[in-house]
């Protein structure tokens, strides 16, 4: 895996570990929202909602951007895309060993069978 | 969502956010593991090593035996599927919004088109 897909898996998990980021990321998975539309719901201030915003710009999970004096924030999709394809990788190879589990005692089942019928002749 | 939920899922985010420990979750998707295996492709010291297994045992992405002298590690797949569906949850939105988002542009494109009739009869 190249050093850049795991810095950004590193940033968009890290940024994911979060209740407050999560929360936000679900937020704008609904369309995009102004800072203070963002603020509302939470019980923060503004620094800490304005440092969770940085943390998830950095993974690339939300971009933002000024008109006026209005910062309105948007989901990118494509770093949850990147999270979902690693989780589906790990789930693949988990399913492909219990396929080989399920063969091998299939196997060793008919095997069983076969040398309890050689016994009863 | 409930607390525990949430506290899941940050333990869970958290113990991904980490190459090594996406290493060892990979190598354990494809089968358990005694500790020592699971050293050999790193270059750490086993105090780091041990450290990175506890969180993730925290974060039950893993779960480890102890027979005689040798600790074997496997997964637990369930805390992935957690992961997983977190992240399922927020593409659902997110195609949702584009989906309403299709529809008005459609209803708005074939307005235009009753209203370009009206004008050129």
């Amino acid at each position: 895996m190249p050093n850049q897909t795991h810095l950004d898996l590193d940033r968009v998990f890290h940024a994911l570990a979060d209740p407050t980021r999560r929360a936000i990321v679900r937020r704008l998975s609904r369309g995009p929202a102004s800072v203070s539309e963002l603020a509302k719901p939470f019980t923060l201030a503004m620094p800490s909602l304005l440092q969770h915003l940085q943390v998830l710009e950095e993974s690339r999970l939300i971009r933002s951007e000024k008109t006026g004096r209005v910062r309105t924030c948007e989901m990118q999709p494509s770093a949850l895309s990147l999270a979902e394809a690693w989780l589906l990788e790990q789930r693949t190879l988990w399913q492909g060993r219990l396929e080989r589990m399920e063969t091998y005692v299939a196997a060793l089942k008919s095997k069983e069978k076969q040398h309890g019928k050689r016994h009863t002749k």
